[in-house]
Protein backbone atom coordinates (compact mmCIF):
# COMPACT_ATOMS: atom_id res chain seq x y z
CA UNK A 1 0.00 0.00 0.00
CA UNK A 2 1.04 3.30 -1.09
CA UNK A 3 0.42 6.62 -0.25
CA UNK A 4 -1.59 7.56 -2.99
CA UNK A 5 -3.87 5.13 -0.67
CA UNK A 6 -4.28 7.17 2.40
CA UNK A 7 -7.84 7.76 1.86
CA UNK A 8 -8.18 4.75 4.12
CA UNK A 9 -6.10 6.95 6.70
CA UNK A 10 -8.16 10.03 6.49
CA UNK A 11 -10.22 9.80 9.54
CA UNK A 12 -8.28 7.81 11.68
CA UNK A 13 -7.46 9.32 14.90
CA UNK A 14 -3.10 10.35 15.21
CA UNK A 15 -3.18 7.79 18.14
CA UNK A 16 -4.00 5.24 15.72
CA UNK A 17 -2.26 6.11 12.86
CA UNK A 18 1.22 6.60 15.30
CA UNK A 19 0.48 2.92 16.79
CA UNK A 20 0.21 1.81 12.94
CA UNK A 21 3.33 3.02 12.04
CA UNK A 22 4.93 1.93 15.34
CA UNK A 23 3.84 -1.87 14.50
CA UNK A 24 5.69 -1.84 11.38
CA UNK A 25 2.57 -1.37 9.37
CA UNK A 26 2.52 1.92 7.69
CA UNK A 27 5.96 2.49 6.11
CA UNK A 28 5.00 5.23 3.65
CA UNK A 29 4.57 8.91 3.30
CA UNK A 30 2.06 10.76 5.75
CA UNK A 31 0.62 12.99 3.47
CA UNK A 32 -3.34 13.51 3.57
CA UNK A 33 -3.69 10.52 6.97
CA UNK A 34 -5.25 12.56 9.63
CA UNK A 35 -7.48 14.88 8.33
CA UNK A 36 -7.17 18.29 9.80
CA UNK A 37 -4.05 17.40 12.50
CA UNK A 38 -0.69 18.99 12.12
CA UNK A 39 2.13 16.89 10.77
CA UNK A 40 5.77 17.68 11.91
CA UNK A 41 9.17 17.51 10.70
CA UNK A 42 12.11 16.38 12.96
CA UNK A 43 15.39 17.04 13.70
CA UNK A 44 17.40 14.79 16.50
CA UNK A 45 20.52 16.10 17.87
CA UNK A 46 23.02 15.93 20.59
CA UNK A 47 22.70 18.23 23.42
CA UNK A 48 26.33 19.16 22.36
CA UNK A 49 24.70 20.64 19.16
CA UNK A 50 21.20 21.12 20.35
CA UNK A 51 22.08 24.95 22.12
CA UNK A 52 23.52 26.04 17.97
CA UNK A 53 19.90 24.33 16.55
CA UNK A 54 17.26 26.09 19.27
CA UNK A 55 19.68 29.48 18.68
CA UNK A 56 19.30 28.75 14.63
CA UNK A 57 15.40 28.29 15.47
CA UNK A 58 14.88 31.24 17.43
CA UNK A 59 16.77 33.75 15.00
CA UNK A 60 14.99 32.04 11.97
CA UNK A 61 11.50 31.15 12.74
CA UNK A 62 9.78 31.86 9.70
CA UNK A 63 11.51 28.87 8.20
CA UNK A 64 11.76 26.90 11.39
CA UNK A 65 8.84 27.00 13.57
CA UNK A 66 9.27 24.99 16.71
CA UNK A 67 6.20 23.03 17.84
CA UNK A 68 7.98 21.29 20.43
CA UNK A 69 11.13 20.68 22.01
CA UNK A 70 11.75 17.55 23.96
CA UNK A 71 13.79 17.53 27.08
CA UNK A 72 17.40 15.42 26.72
CA UNK A 73 17.17 11.67 27.04
CA UNK A 74 13.05 11.57 26.18
CA UNK A 75 11.72 9.64 23.58
CA UNK A 76 8.44 11.05 24.75
CA UNK A 77 6.62 14.04 23.72
CA UNK A 78 4.57 16.36 26.34
CA UNK A 79 2.52 18.68 24.33
CA UNK A 80 1.74 18.05 20.75
CA UNK A 81 1.17 14.74 21.11
CA UNK A 82 0.65 12.12 23.93
CA UNK A 83 1.67 8.50 24.68
CA UNK A 84 3.66 9.01 21.17
CA UNK A 85 7.83 7.12 21.01
CA UNK A 86 9.41 9.59 19.18
CA UNK A 87 11.95 6.93 18.09
CA UNK A 88 9.39 4.75 16.83
CA UNK A 89 6.14 6.55 15.15
CA UNK A 90 7.53 8.14 12.15
CA UNK A 91 7.14 5.67 9.18
CA UNK A 92 11.01 6.51 7.85
CA UNK A 93 13.90 7.52 9.92
CA UNK A 94 17.11 9.47 7.82
CA UNK A 95 20.51 8.84 9.99
CA UNK A 96 23.35 11.36 9.53
CA UNK A 97 26.63 10.73 10.29
CA UNK A 98 29.17 14.02 9.66
CA UNK A 99 26.89 15.07 7.54
CA UNK A 100 26.49 12.31 5.30
CA UNK A 101 22.90 9.86 4.95
CA UNK A 102 24.48 6.64 6.37
CA UNK A 103 21.15 4.77 5.92
CA UNK A 104 17.28 5.10 6.46
CA UNK A 105 15.28 3.49 8.96
CA UNK A 106 11.61 2.32 10.07
CA UNK A 107 12.65 2.98 13.89
CA UNK A 108 15.28 4.57 15.41
CA UNK A 109 15.56 2.45 18.98
CA UNK A 110 19.49 0.80 18.34
CA UNK A 111 20.59 4.10 17.68
CA UNK A 112 18.90 6.26 20.93
CA UNK A 113 21.49 7.80 23.48
CA UNK A 114 20.93 9.70 26.39
CA UNK A 115 21.73 13.29 25.13
CA UNK A 116 19.34 13.17 22.35
CA UNK A 117 17.42 16.24 22.21
CA UNK A 118 14.04 16.25 19.24
CA UNK A 119 12.72 19.37 17.55
CA UNK A 120 9.67 18.73 16.11
CA UNK A 121 9.12 21.78 13.45
CA UNK A 122 5.89 22.79 11.66
CA UNK A 123 4.66 22.14 7.90
CA UNK A 124 3.12 23.35 5.39
CA UNK A 125 0.81 20.47 5.39
CA UNK A 126 -1.21 22.81 7.89
CA UNK A 127 -1.31 25.87 5.94
CA UNK A 128 -2.15 24.05 2.80
CA UNK A 129 -5.04 22.39 4.32
CA UNK A 130 -6.53 25.84 4.96
CA UNK A 131 -5.86 27.02 1.86
CA UNK A 132 -7.65 24.18 0.54
CA UNK A 133 -10.71 25.20 2.54
CA UNK A 134 -10.52 28.87 1.43
CA UNK A 135 -10.90 27.42 -2.06
CA UNK A 136 -7.06 28.38 -3.16
CA UNK A 137 -5.72 26.22 -5.54
CA UNK A 138 -2.82 23.65 -4.15
CA UNK A 139 -1.52 23.28 -7.63
CA UNK A 140 1.37 19.88 -6.26
CA UNK A 141 -1.59 18.70 -4.80
CA UNK A 142 -3.91 18.87 -7.76
CA UNK A 143 -1.42 17.22 -10.21
CA UNK A 144 -0.11 14.77 -7.42
CA UNK A 145 3.18 15.89 -6.86
CA UNK A 146 5.67 17.04 -3.91
CA UNK A 147 5.42 20.59 -3.66
CA UNK A 148 8.42 22.50 -5.52
CA UNK A 149 11.18 23.85 -3.19
CA UNK A 150 13.77 26.08 -4.66
CA UNK A 151 17.36 27.05 -2.88
CA UNK A 152 17.30 31.23 -2.21
CA UNK A 153 19.99 33.89 -2.13
CA UNK A 154 17.67 35.28 1.17
CA UNK A 155 20.43 34.40 4.20
CA UNK A 156 19.48 33.02 7.02
CA UNK A 157 20.51 34.66 10.33
CA UNK A 158 23.66 31.87 11.61
CA UNK A 159 23.81 30.54 14.98
CA UNK A 160 26.73 28.89 15.83
CA UNK A 161 27.54 25.84 13.43
CA UNK A 162 24.04 26.53 11.78
CA UNK A 163 24.18 28.69 8.87
CA UNK A 164 22.92 29.08 4.76
CA UNK A 165 20.11 30.35 2.70
CA UNK A 166 16.53 29.81 3.04
CA UNK A 167 14.57 27.16 1.35
CA UNK A 168 11.34 28.04 -0.23
CA UNK A 169 8.30 26.23 -1.21
CA UNK A 170 6.20 27.59 -3.87
CA UNK A 171 2.73 27.57 -5.47
CA UNK A 172 1.47 29.27 -8.21
CA UNK A 173 -1.94 31.01 -8.11
CA UNK A 174 -2.92 34.69 -9.27
CA UNK A 175 -2.94 37.68 -7.59
CA UNK A 176 -6.44 37.62 -5.97
CA UNK A 177 -5.61 34.29 -4.47
CA UNK A 178 -2.30 35.24 -3.06
CA UNK A 179 -3.47 38.52 -1.29
CA UNK A 180 -5.80 35.86 0.43
CA UNK A 181 -3.33 33.46 1.08
CA UNK A 182 -1.51 36.00 2.03
CA UNK A 183 -4.43 36.81 4.93
CA UNK A 184 -4.36 33.46 5.54
CA UNK A 185 -1.00 32.23 6.09
CA UNK A 186 -0.26 35.37 8.00
CA UNK A 187 -2.25 34.27 10.55
CA UNK A 188 -0.73 30.86 11.08
CA UNK A 189 3.09 31.79 11.89
CA UNK A 190 3.97 28.36 13.93
CA UNK A 191 3.69 26.58 10.12
CA UNK A 192 5.88 28.98 8.21
CA UNK A 193 3.45 32.37 8.29
CA UNK A 194 3.37 34.48 5.48
CA UNK A 195 5.21 34.35 2.15
CA UNK A 196 8.31 35.43 1.70
CA UNK A 197 8.36 36.73 -1.67
CA UNK A 198 5.70 36.27 -5.06
CA UNK A 199 6.69 37.27 -8.43
CA UNK A 200 10.26 37.27 -10.21
CA UNK A 201 12.32 34.20 -9.06
CA UNK A 202 15.29 36.01 -9.77
CA UNK A 203 14.81 38.52 -7.02
CA UNK A 204 15.39 35.50 -4.42
CA UNK A 205 18.03 34.36 -6.19
CA UNK A 206 15.72 31.56 -8.19
CA UNK A 207 17.13 30.76 -11.79
CA UNK A 208 14.83 28.11 -13.48
CA UNK A 209 11.43 28.28 -11.84
CA UNK A 210 10.77 24.91 -13.84
CA UNK A 211 13.77 22.92 -12.12
CA UNK A 212 13.25 22.96 -8.24
CA UNK A 213 16.10 21.79 -6.30
CA UNK A 214 13.70 19.82 -4.53
CA UNK A 215 10.40 18.13 -4.89
CA UNK A 216 8.49 18.51 -8.21
CA UNK A 217 8.15 20.85 -10.80
CA UNK A 218 4.38 22.17 -11.61
CA UNK A 219 2.22 24.06 -14.25
CA UNK A 220 2.05 27.87 -13.30
CA UNK A 221 -1.22 28.65 -15.76
CA UNK A 222 -1.34 31.58 -17.60
CA UNK A 223 -2.17 34.81 -15.36
CA UNK A 224 -0.52 32.78 -12.61
CA UNK A 225 2.47 34.15 -10.17
CA UNK A 226 4.49 32.20 -7.98
CA UNK A 227 3.97 32.67 -4.51
CA UNK A 228 7.06 31.02 -2.31
CA UNK A 229 6.82 30.26 1.39
CA UNK A 230 9.72 29.64 4.19
CA UNK A 231 10.30 25.97 3.75
CA UNK A 232 11.29 23.53 6.32
CA UNK A 233 13.63 21.88 4.37
CA UNK A 234 15.50 25.18 5.22
CA UNK A 235 16.42 23.55 8.75
CA UNK A 236 17.81 20.35 7.00
CA UNK A 237 19.84 21.93 4.63
CA UNK A 238 21.63 23.60 7.48
CA UNK A 239 22.09 21.00 9.50
CA UNK A 240 23.38 19.10 6.40
CA UNK A 241 25.58 21.59 5.51
CA UNK A 242 27.01 21.91 9.10
CA UNK A 243 27.81 18.02 9.09
CA UNK A 244 27.54 17.37 13.17
CA UNK A 245 28.65 14.34 14.07
CA UNK A 246 25.38 12.27 14.65
CA UNK A 247 21.63 13.58 13.58
CA UNK A 248 18.32 12.07 12.80
CA UNK A 249 15.72 12.98 10.75
CA UNK A 250 13.02 12.12 9.32
CA UNK A 251 12.73 10.73 5.57
CA UNK A 252 10.90 13.44 3.46
CA UNK A 253 7.10 13.18 3.38
CA UNK A 254 7.27 10.66 5.98
CA UNK A 255 6.26 13.14 9.28
CA UNK A 256 4.91 13.12 12.55
CA UNK A 257 1.74 12.94 13.31
CA UNK A 258 0.74 15.10 16.15
CA UNK A 259 -2.49 15.18 18.01
CA UNK A 260 -2.90 19.09 17.77
CA UNK A 261 -5.27 20.59 15.04
CA UNK A 262 -4.42 22.47 12.30
CA UNK A 263 -6.99 25.23 13.34
CA UNK A 264 -4.90 25.33 16.71
CA UNK A 265 -1.90 26.71 14.82
CA UNK A 266 -4.22 30.27 14.29
CA UNK A 267 -3.17 32.90 16.22
CA UNK B 1 15.60 64.54 36.57
CA UNK B 2 13.54 61.66 36.97
CA UNK B 3 11.35 59.74 34.56
CA UNK B 4 8.38 61.95 35.02
CA UNK B 5 10.49 64.18 33.01
CA UNK B 6 11.46 62.03 29.94
CA UNK B 7 9.32 64.13 27.57
CA UNK B 8 12.45 65.36 26.86
CA UNK B 9 13.67 62.45 25.34
CA UNK B 10 10.43 61.75 24.07
CA UNK B 11 11.23 62.51 20.05
CA UNK B 12 15.11 61.63 20.50
CA UNK B 13 16.59 58.77 18.34
CA UNK B 14 17.43 55.45 19.99
CA UNK B 15 20.94 55.76 19.49
CA UNK B 16 21.48 59.34 21.15
CA UNK B 17 19.39 57.86 24.19
CA UNK B 18 21.32 54.92 24.15
CA UNK B 19 24.78 57.13 24.10
CA UNK B 20 23.18 59.23 26.99
CA UNK B 21 22.73 56.50 29.09
CA UNK B 22 26.22 54.75 28.04
CA UNK B 23 28.33 58.09 29.38
CA UNK B 24 25.93 57.84 32.72
CA UNK B 25 23.93 60.61 31.83
CA UNK B 26 20.72 59.13 32.21
CA UNK B 27 20.38 56.85 35.00
CA UNK B 28 16.46 56.44 35.57
CA UNK B 29 13.75 54.37 34.85
CA UNK B 30 13.17 54.64 30.39
CA UNK B 31 9.43 54.83 30.17
CA UNK B 32 8.45 57.42 27.44
CA UNK B 33 11.38 57.28 25.77
CA UNK B 34 12.01 57.03 22.23
CA UNK B 35 8.31 56.86 21.22
CA UNK B 36 7.35 54.33 18.55
CA UNK B 37 11.08 52.55 19.39
CA UNK B 38 10.42 48.80 21.58
CA UNK B 39 11.84 48.67 25.18
CA UNK B 40 13.30 44.97 25.76
CA UNK B 41 13.43 43.26 29.13
CA UNK B 42 17.33 41.76 29.43
CA UNK B 43 18.35 38.33 31.23
CA UNK B 44 22.17 37.62 30.78
CA UNK B 45 23.03 34.16 31.59
CA UNK B 46 26.25 32.32 31.31
CA UNK B 47 26.05 29.27 28.51
CA UNK B 48 25.86 26.90 30.78
CA UNK B 49 22.75 28.16 31.94
CA UNK B 50 21.70 29.74 28.43
CA UNK B 51 20.16 26.19 26.60
CA UNK B 52 17.07 26.22 29.99
CA UNK B 53 16.38 29.47 29.48
CA UNK B 54 16.44 29.73 25.46
CA UNK B 55 14.14 26.30 26.09
CA UNK B 56 11.94 27.98 28.59
CA UNK B 57 11.24 30.55 26.18
CA UNK B 58 10.93 28.30 23.37
CA UNK B 59 7.95 26.70 25.71
CA UNK B 60 6.71 30.08 27.18
CA UNK B 61 6.52 32.69 24.06
CA UNK B 62 4.00 34.42 25.68
CA UNK B 63 5.39 35.43 28.80
CA UNK B 64 8.98 35.08 27.54
CA UNK B 65 8.81 36.79 23.99
CA UNK B 66 12.32 36.75 22.20
CA UNK B 67 13.08 39.90 20.23
CA UNK B 68 17.11 38.74 20.13
CA UNK B 69 19.55 36.10 21.60
CA UNK B 70 23.14 37.38 21.35
CA UNK B 71 26.43 35.31 20.84
CA UNK B 72 27.90 33.98 24.04
CA UNK B 73 30.40 36.55 24.51
CA UNK B 74 29.37 39.00 22.70
CA UNK B 75 28.11 42.30 23.98
CA UNK B 76 26.76 43.88 20.69
CA UNK B 77 23.72 42.98 19.01
CA UNK B 78 23.05 42.46 15.66
CA UNK B 79 19.19 42.76 14.72
CA UNK B 80 17.08 44.86 16.98
CA UNK B 81 19.94 47.44 17.68
CA UNK B 82 23.19 48.80 15.94
CA UNK B 83 26.32 50.02 17.54
CA UNK B 84 24.92 49.46 20.89
CA UNK B 85 27.23 48.07 23.76
CA UNK B 86 24.76 45.40 26.28
CA UNK B 87 27.34 46.18 29.10
CA UNK B 88 26.31 49.54 29.38
CA UNK B 89 23.93 50.67 27.07
CA UNK B 90 21.03 50.18 30.14
CA UNK B 91 20.24 52.46 32.88
CA UNK B 92 20.49 50.10 35.93
CA UNK B 93 21.39 46.56 36.01
CA UNK B 94 20.75 44.26 39.08
CA UNK B 95 23.56 41.62 39.42
CA UNK B 96 22.58 38.56 41.15
CA UNK B 97 24.47 35.50 42.65
CA UNK B 98 23.05 32.09 43.69
CA UNK B 99 19.28 33.93 43.34
CA UNK B 100 20.05 36.36 45.72
CA UNK B 101 20.58 40.19 44.86
CA UNK B 102 24.27 41.44 45.15
CA UNK B 103 24.15 44.88 43.74
CA UNK B 104 22.98 47.34 41.42
CA UNK B 105 25.36 48.73 38.51
CA UNK B 106 24.68 51.77 35.92
CA UNK B 107 27.29 49.33 33.79
CA UNK B 108 28.73 45.89 34.05
CA UNK B 109 31.30 45.73 32.25
CA UNK B 110 33.55 44.72 35.03
CA UNK B 111 31.51 41.83 35.52
CA UNK B 112 31.68 41.03 31.76
CA UNK B 113 32.94 36.58 30.89
CA UNK B 114 33.66 35.14 27.43
CA UNK B 115 30.95 32.62 28.36
CA UNK B 116 27.55 35.47 28.90
CA UNK B 117 24.70 35.07 26.86
CA UNK B 118 22.26 38.07 26.86
CA UNK B 119 18.45 37.83 26.00
CA UNK B 120 16.73 40.76 25.06
CA UNK B 121 13.00 40.15 25.77
CA UNK B 122 9.56 41.72 24.74
CA UNK B 123 8.05 43.91 26.65
CA UNK B 124 4.45 45.43 27.32
CA UNK B 125 5.14 49.19 26.73
CA UNK B 126 4.88 47.99 22.96
CA UNK B 127 1.46 47.20 23.29
CA UNK B 128 0.45 49.63 25.26
CA UNK B 129 1.50 52.48 22.61
CA UNK B 130 -0.63 50.25 20.42
CA UNK B 131 -3.97 50.34 22.89
CA UNK B 132 -3.06 54.00 23.79
CA UNK B 133 -3.38 54.90 20.20
CA UNK B 134 -6.64 52.92 19.59
CA UNK B 135 -8.16 55.14 22.31
CA UNK B 136 -8.09 51.77 24.89
CA UNK B 137 -7.36 53.75 28.78
CA UNK B 138 -4.08 52.65 29.85
CA UNK B 139 -5.13 53.30 33.91
CA UNK B 140 -2.09 52.63 35.32
CA UNK B 141 -0.32 55.24 33.08
CA UNK B 142 -3.02 57.66 33.23
CA UNK B 143 -2.65 57.21 37.07
CA UNK B 144 1.40 57.52 36.78
CA UNK B 145 1.63 54.31 38.45
CA UNK B 146 3.73 51.23 37.23
CA UNK B 147 1.53 48.59 35.74
CA UNK B 148 -0.17 45.68 38.70
CA UNK B 149 1.28 42.42 38.57
CA UNK B 150 0.42 39.11 40.04
CA UNK B 151 1.17 35.71 40.61
CA UNK B 152 -0.97 33.07 39.48
CA UNK B 153 -1.79 29.71 39.43
CA UNK B 154 -1.04 28.92 35.53
CA UNK B 155 2.13 26.78 35.33
CA UNK B 156 4.73 27.36 32.79
CA UNK B 157 5.85 24.61 31.05
CA UNK B 158 9.70 24.13 33.03
CA UNK B 159 12.22 23.98 30.96
CA UNK B 160 15.68 22.02 32.93
CA UNK B 161 16.69 24.35 36.23
CA UNK B 162 13.69 27.25 35.46
CA UNK B 163 10.05 26.64 36.27
CA UNK B 164 7.09 28.42 38.23
CA UNK B 165 4.02 29.98 37.50
CA UNK B 166 3.08 32.71 34.99
CA UNK B 167 3.05 36.29 36.04
CA UNK B 168 0.26 38.82 34.91
CA UNK B 169 -0.17 42.13 34.19
CA UNK B 170 -3.74 44.15 34.72
CA UNK B 171 -4.92 46.92 32.84
CA UNK B 172 -9.11 47.80 33.81
CA UNK B 173 -11.67 48.41 30.89
CA UNK B 174 -14.68 48.09 29.85
CA UNK B 175 -16.17 44.87 27.95
CA UNK B 176 -15.85 46.56 24.45
CA UNK B 177 -12.39 47.73 25.20
CA UNK B 178 -11.31 44.23 26.00
CA UNK B 179 -12.83 43.10 22.80
CA UNK B 180 -10.88 45.71 20.80
CA UNK B 181 -7.77 45.14 22.87
CA UNK B 182 -7.62 41.33 22.56
CA UNK B 183 -7.47 41.85 18.57
CA UNK B 184 -4.97 44.35 18.72
CA UNK B 185 -2.69 42.26 21.27
CA UNK B 186 -3.33 39.17 19.67
CA UNK B 187 -1.37 40.54 16.35
CA UNK B 188 1.33 41.35 18.68
CA UNK B 189 2.72 37.58 19.70
CA UNK B 190 6.09 39.16 20.26
CA UNK B 191 5.62 41.00 23.27
CA UNK B 192 3.28 39.29 25.25
CA UNK B 193 0.15 39.03 22.75
CA UNK B 194 -3.47 38.21 23.59
CA UNK B 195 -4.81 38.34 27.07
CA UNK B 196 -4.41 34.93 28.99
CA UNK B 197 -7.71 35.77 31.35
CA UNK B 198 -10.20 38.23 31.90
CA UNK B 199 -13.05 39.25 34.62
CA UNK B 200 -12.86 37.05 38.17
CA UNK B 201 -9.16 36.76 38.94
CA UNK B 202 -9.39 33.98 41.46
CA UNK B 203 -9.55 31.79 38.65
CA UNK B 204 -6.45 32.21 37.94
CA UNK B 205 -5.84 32.16 41.50
CA UNK B 206 -5.32 36.00 42.29
CA UNK B 207 -6.71 36.55 45.94
CA UNK B 208 -6.77 40.40 46.31
CA UNK B 209 -6.98 42.44 42.76
CA UNK B 210 -6.39 45.36 45.18
CA UNK B 211 -2.51 44.20 46.83
CA UNK B 212 -0.69 43.07 43.55
CA UNK B 213 2.35 40.96 43.80
CA UNK B 214 4.74 43.91 41.87
CA UNK B 215 4.25 47.46 40.62
CA UNK B 216 1.20 49.40 42.05
CA UNK B 217 -2.51 48.95 42.51
CA UNK B 218 -4.77 50.93 39.99
CA UNK B 219 -8.47 52.18 39.89
CA UNK B 220 -10.77 49.49 38.91
CA UNK B 221 -14.06 52.03 37.92
CA UNK B 222 -17.61 50.95 37.87
CA UNK B 223 -18.65 48.95 34.41
CA UNK B 224 -14.84 47.82 34.18
CA UNK B 225 -13.85 44.01 34.22
CA UNK B 226 -9.70 43.15 35.04
CA UNK B 227 -8.20 42.14 31.75
CA UNK B 228 -4.82 39.93 32.32
CA UNK B 229 -1.98 39.42 30.07
CA UNK B 230 1.31 37.56 30.59
CA UNK B 231 4.25 39.55 31.82
CA UNK B 232 7.80 39.65 31.35
CA UNK B 233 8.85 39.22 35.06
CA UNK B 234 8.03 35.49 34.43
CA UNK B 235 11.11 34.50 33.22
CA UNK B 236 12.60 36.66 35.61
CA UNK B 237 10.78 34.72 38.43
CA UNK B 238 11.62 31.86 37.09
CA UNK B 239 15.18 32.92 36.84
CA UNK B 240 15.16 34.09 40.92
CA UNK B 241 13.72 30.50 41.95
CA UNK B 242 16.35 28.79 39.93
CA UNK B 243 19.13 30.60 41.41
CA UNK B 244 21.71 30.14 38.82
CA UNK B 245 25.28 30.84 40.39
CA UNK B 246 25.52 34.15 38.18
CA UNK B 247 22.82 36.67 36.46
CA UNK B 248 22.78 39.65 35.21
CA UNK B 249 19.00 41.54 35.00
CA UNK B 250 18.16 45.22 34.16
CA UNK B 251 16.35 46.69 37.00
CA UNK B 252 12.38 47.15 36.79
CA UNK B 253 11.86 50.08 34.41
CA UNK B 254 15.38 50.69 33.08
CA UNK B 255 14.72 48.91 29.89
CA UNK B 256 17.23 48.86 26.47
CA UNK B 257 15.70 50.81 24.31
CA UNK B 258 15.65 49.15 20.18
CA UNK B 259 15.84 50.20 16.90
CA UNK B 260 12.92 48.59 16.12
CA UNK B 261 9.45 50.55 15.97
CA UNK B 262 6.50 48.70 18.27
CA UNK B 263 4.43 48.99 14.51
CA UNK B 264 7.21 46.28 13.41
CA UNK B 265 6.01 43.63 15.94
CA UNK B 266 2.86 43.42 14.38
CA UNK B 267 2.44 39.89 12.30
Amino acid sequence: MKENNNSAYENMSPAKVRSLIREGKITWQTSGMCRGFAQANLVILPKEQAYDFLLFAQRNPTSCPLLEVSDAGSRTLKYIAKDADIATDIPKYRLWENGELSGEYTDVERFWRDDLVCFLIGCSFSFEAELISSQIPVRHIEQGRNVPMYNTSIPCVSAGIFKGNMVVSMRPMTEREAIAATAITAAMPRVHGKPVHFGDPSKIGIKDIAAPDYGDSVTIKDGEIPVFWPCGVTPQAALMAAKPPFAITHAPGHMFITDILNSSLKN
